[in-house]
């Protein structure tokens, strides 16, 4: 069981690097919770394409994985160029890399619950502005 | 294996909840890292320490910890009250909540890594000071 929920885990950040947005109903229920705010999936699909316009070249690579029954937790690494700003952040079309840990629930094979922190104050150290 | 992984960590937690910061050589070596950093005990203690005194009322409450051979992910919660300045956030007296998401590489029963995001930006918000 932990083995297919980590190899489902993987397909589903696979997905995100094609931006195959529209197969996201695969992996995530029509409702979900984000940060513990009630979403729909329409509304976390869109927030992953304006990731992506907003960082062309975002990629998503896993760094740590831990999975535990219904979980998983993930260390997520970023090096990329934001357009101008990410964040709040106004990044000027320069390089940043960051980390995000984000914590997943599964239900049914399909996420339901997802709790994410950004390391955006390392971005800011990176570009001088802290 | 796994469960007692997970009672080590909780034992952990309940050390750093009882200020009982000399005893942290039971549960961390002496070298670690800390977000890739290359650091000594003492460090790590020093600035567990620097928290309770910057944060009198500093309590570590596990929200998710999810174990997998020897690696803990732990959503930690926080709902404090910071004397004057935390993560150079100038918090003035105010009660603050907020998640610290962090991944810890276990080695002989002891913590050998450390990577640790904590969510400033939600500080920030509740301050109105974003």
């Amino acid at each position: 069981v932990e083995q297919s929920l980590e190899q489902l885990y993987r397909d589903y950040i696979a997905a995100l690097n094609r931006r195959d947005f529209n197969e996201l109903g695969q992996f995530v229920h029509d409702q979900l919770t984000y940060n513990n705010e009630l979403w729909t999936l329409s509304r976390y699909q869109a927030l992953l394409a304006e990731d992506v316009q907003r960082i062309p070249d975002l990629h998503y690579e896993i760094q740590l994985l831990v999975t535990h029954e219904d979980h998983v937790a993930c260390r997520l690494w970023f090096d990329c160029t934001p357009r101008s700003e990410f964040l709040g952040i106004q990044t000027q079309g320069r390089n940043v890399s960051f980390a995000e840990h984000v914590f997943y629930r599964f239900r049914e094979k399909r996420i339901a619950n997802v709790w994410s922190v950004v390391d955006a104050d390392s971005i800011r150290r990176q570009l001088g502005s802290s």
